[in-house]
């Protein structure tokens, strides 16, 4: 056993630390011993924007919170009641903290599970304040109902070398891929995809291995959209003096300006809407937005987080936890909405299939994953924040041999 | 052909008259001819809650509107390119006007046809302000694409035997089923329904057929609970000053707070929320009920009308189009919702198909239809209006033998 | 812990006896300990059609097994894994036994679990010679993968109330309501049903409670079609000279000979079809007679039991394992065909909630249950099997107080 | 209008002829006139292994009739009731000919409309003895219900450029994908296809662009298989002595037998099975490999084409109208089987965008297209016979510039 664990600590907005935390026990988070739990050395650990949020304070999480919620592994140690999975697995985290037990899990719905956080009544997920559970940017981590939970990859030396990929299984990959579902993207669909950042970037990838037609991504950034564009998808800019429904009409062409579907890979923390909005934040920018590009009896998918706990809420509106919505506009094209989090393992082995026969050669061109040492990822956090186009993953134990120790730019 | 057509004609908010408005025309709004229509003659005409909205201003109308959505008639001429409608086949006429050969229309969406509504580009209904096709509220009435919009009853006598049920086929049966089919009311759900006034009591009874469990109606209309009570299922109250959770609770049993499934049945005129709400206007109050006690990974349909183009709406931020939804702390619940008027043409066979075989034995005693002749439709509107919990349906030609000549209650 | 646990066990075909088997192990069925296991007290167990393939060998099991894979009952140890089921919860056991986290528990086919029946590689079940769990038609059994597979009853006293239909749910009740769904039954469908026996009828309930318009059951059986009939469906029978087809036409009018949906609740066993077939067994009599009933586009569901290992077989093609099947003929019908054994745990929580609600008020009624003791079980099989119209349920310790010791009819 | 009216003529079996059948009339199949009728100048019409079943004898066909099916176009003339439609519009022709007010039709079941074909009662198809409909393999052709079936492409110089594919949008494209959606592949399947002629590289377009992962192609005949494995999927041989499981297993690796996913792309023509095989016809040979390769709750799509109809059936059970399937094995895996011809207009549209937006690069190759004149048909007929590895593609009017006159190999 390990004597340390060094891991990116949250200490308060803006302010990361990499602390040794402690060799992982087999607990939960009241420290009663499971038997069910397994610890694992990561191999790869990455940065999400979910870190972010939490990075500025958007949604709260106590001090010593370790973070990391995108992991992958190799198990080290297996509790009694583990049968399914052996020590030296190579194996893929969902980010949420499922049982495998209750009505929600048995009904596939792992993302809410009833038995994950014990203060909410459900959903867990780890390194974030859901349910107690530590995050994986870290040298080791626990993770219970293991044989339930755990994505094995068939072969270790394979996925080591599509780690690049891989690596995305425990979150943003399925999240896109999920918001691409819940908005019905399917064989020919116009799709809308709000935000070129990890998550947006993936849902792109996700809505061509659906066999979308048209995708088009918007964002502001200039560097993520170019990332868009050249794997062969259409941008545009909300922060233009075009309408988004204009940009988009000029892509379709025939006089064109819905969508099929629409996804919110933003969230609560959009910004950069309108010539003069690119540093405001409108937290209904991309929702209503949706609304306005989705074409009658079309479907959007929400994976973009809100919360009403939100302390850094950009009016007295949304401090009391309401957005001002344009749905009585939108209710006469009879739309569907589909909000929360991604149930990761109702995707991700199908997805690791589709990886392991490189049926998404897009993926990690769009990506465009650097990876790094545990050293700098503070660093990583705040180039993230300033808008860098990467992904960034953390490999602790330089296992994959890619990771760089010079500076993120 | 008969010389008059005496009809229910909108004038101005609160202003109904039975005028003569003439014989009608196979022809379009536009007066272009029409061949695939068929001209019927009224057996029942029903007045909806969708009608108050127009009655109340609330859902602009232009002066002259002939009014009603709802209609059954007898076919007495046929088109010329009409081939699979006959002279004398009693019909259901689903309320949305259908092309039957636009993307929507073939893909089912019937409700967003984007042939009958020029000016919105979709979305076409008899008697209201959606493409100009006058209502049914009168003797006779033209229904454009015959062949494919219209369903036939496959006996006269049988039809006219289970009229009162039959005739809910044009709207409201498939609209309280449509959003209880949104909602995934399923086998064993428990569902609540917001609004017991004759679409939630279709809502009801739609949930019933669908096998659902425990079935919650919320109104702060006593005499509408007391239909929804007698026919066997739960209500709560609004307007009491017990928050509707723990009023669910309550029935529920086990702690649970929280529903599988939940329908909006009331729409932008939700008055009668809290203890001292009753005669206040509140636009929000339903769809924020619902966000709140739906269930993690629960779904949520939204019949209920709301419109950005109400001249009535109770606050500024609703004036402007919006509204102030609790949308974030539902997130994390996984909420889906779907809003939007009914696909008529999605339902109605099955549904007839129920009834001819008695299936929903339930559905007479809780609709509680007074039939009319159109003399007493104007009456019927204010009784309506006053919060009567009666469905109100208008024989014109006494075709039923039904109709009472007595006041309304 | 009790000393003796006697048990229906089977000695060869036509031979059971009730033996004293011994109190149950937490031991999988190689004997080796499994900590995830409870022990139950059976408060009910039901004799079923799968029942008599085994009786009469034509689904061939050792000698020495214990029968019984329809247990409902009190939980009365559990093993140290165990965190969710506790001693004195009363629990309805699902018939397939299912690991919870192979890929096909995780997907929700826990009628094909991967770690259950290792001579096969899927599918196990209690009481067959399907991975070598010992049945439950005994006075205690064991269960694994507790927390995963067992559905709680909220509340014992209501549990003892509604035994006659709870005690349906750990099979014939969930299996005749998946032969619906696969067939697609759904609001206003007519349906034909295959079979008056004890799934047959719960497929016509499920049917009811799904929403079917005309629900017709065929059975040569005239009590069972009785029960059926008084139930408010309709009947035809296979040993007419008069041709399904025929007596469906008469049953549905406009010249109709097809129905929506077709479900087959019979399977290898089928004799009594045509005027001269009642004593011949006929393999292939019900899926030809569905594939001509059906409707074009419709769906067939096959819960009826088909196995190649079947000694019984009645002809040198049957022998061989293979059916004679006039496919041909129906492919242009585009038909669809579901088959195999039910996932219960994907229907019992809510067929478990629909009776608790009282949404199944013909139930009881429709299966004709007789509650028996322990010593008149192996009489019941030989009752079953002369045709009897009851279904059988076993209440070893007479917790229910309803167990008749007079003799069956 | 033209004069003449050269075709694709059936005089019998392995007797074509190209004959001038006259310009047709917008006139049913009994001479009645239909205004809702346009006349194509065929732009691409393909020979299909459809076609093959009619020219071998074994889908029995009248003599005189006109072969065709896979018909893309010029609209030349619109009877008064189209209103959709315009002369002049460039339009693919689903092979179904489907009424759009049918109950079949309304329900997307366009393949077994009950309005287009009186003898049979439903389902029918140009230029086969389903429903007296006449072929496009000539210069022109009528269609009925033209607003109802026509795909119009957005642009004729688009739709030019891209012929090879979009011509496939008639039948095979679309029959492929459906037997893939009908065997319930996605994201990550694993899929065994039986038969690479064209339906069969069809459906592994399909798989592809559906997102499975390995997708294996079987057939006897090397040069099909060659342009399969050109586009990047796997293949096996079923006239090795090496069984088809075996075959299968070597390719997924870690001991896997079972696919997710299989389609039978051959049907009733099946030959080329076992080393001994290759000469003889064994109907239910691919029925049998697919029941037995698929895993537990998997399913099966059945485009490939089976009839009771069937002269040349091979055996006495098969010229009785049924078939020897290893059903009752394949029952405890609880498989899933959808038969029958592909609802075109389900996923033209679809398709027709993914091919817009080039979401299918690998289509062209995998479908090794020839187009050639009218006059090169019947050799075609033929070398297609012979088992060329082609898709030959008539353009009649040389329309494309792309029909070569040179000979077929
Ligand atoms: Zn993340
Ligand atoms: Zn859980
Ligand atoms: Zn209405
Ligand atoms: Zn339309
Ligand atoms: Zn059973
Ligand atoms: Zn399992
Ligand atoms: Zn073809
Ligand atoms: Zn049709």
């Amino acid at each position: 056993m390990a004597a340390t664990n060094r891991a990116v600590t949250f200490l308060g907005p803006y302010k990361l630390e990499i602390q040794d935390r402690g060799y992982p026990k087999l607990a939960d988070p009241k420290g009663k011993k499971i038997e069910h739990a397994v610890i694992l050395k990561l191999i790869t650990t990455n940065i999400c924007g979910s870190d972010l949020h939490i990075y500025h304070g958007r949604f709260a999480a106590p001090s010593g919170m370790q973070l990391g919620h995108e992991n992958t592994g190799e198990v080290v140690e297996v509790g009694s009641h583990v049968e399914r999975i052996k020590v030296g697995d190579i194996v893929s985290v969902p980010f949420n903290v499922a049982c495998g037990t209750c009505r929600n899990c048995k009904e596939r719905h792992t993302d809410v599970c009833l038995n994950a956080n014990e203060e909410l009544g459900f959903c867990g997920a780890y390194g974030f304040n859901l349910g107690g559970w530590q995050g994986g940017q870290a040298e080791y981590m626990m993770v219970p109902w293991a044989d339930f939970q755990l994505l094995k990859f068939p072969d270790k030396e394979q996925a080591i070398e599509k780690i690049r990929d891989l690596t995305l299984l425990s979150d943003i990959l399925p999240t896109g891929y999920h918001g691409c579902v819940e908005a019905r993207v399917g064989t020919g669909s116009t799709v809308y995809i709000a935000g070129a950042g990890p998550v947006g970037r993936c849902a792109a990838a996700s809505a061509h291995l659906l066999g979308a037609s048209c995708i088009i991504v918007g964002d502001h950034n200039k560097a993520r959209r170019d990332l868009v564009k050249n794997a062969g998808y259409e941008v545009v800019d909300p922060s233009s003096s075009t309408p988004i429904p204009d940009q988009i009409e000029k892509i379709l062409g025939n006089g064109s300006r819905w969508v099929d579907a629409a996804v919110d890979c933003v969230g609560l923390e959009c910004h950069g809407y309108g010539p003069d909005g690119s540093g405001k934040n409108e937290e209904e920018a991309v929702l209503n937005t949706l609304m306005e590009v989705i074409k009658p009896a079309g479907a959007m998918g929400i994976p973009g987080v809100y919360t009403n706990l939100d302390p850094g809420a950009p009016n007295e509106l949304n401090k009391k936890g309401f957005m001002a919505l344009g749905f009585p506009a939108a209710w006469v094209k009879s739309p569907s909405f589909t909000a929360g989090q991604c149930p990761v393992m109702h995707y991700n082995r199908e997805l690791m299939m589709a990886i392991l026969w490189d049926r998404l050669p897009y993926l990690t061109g769009l990506l465009n994953t650097e990876v790094i040492p545990l050293e700098r990822a503070v660093e990583a956090y705040q180039s993230f924040h300033d808008g860098s186009a990467k992904k960034y993953v953390i490999d602790p134990h330089n296992t994959t041999r890619l990771a760089s120790s010079s500076g993120t730019r």
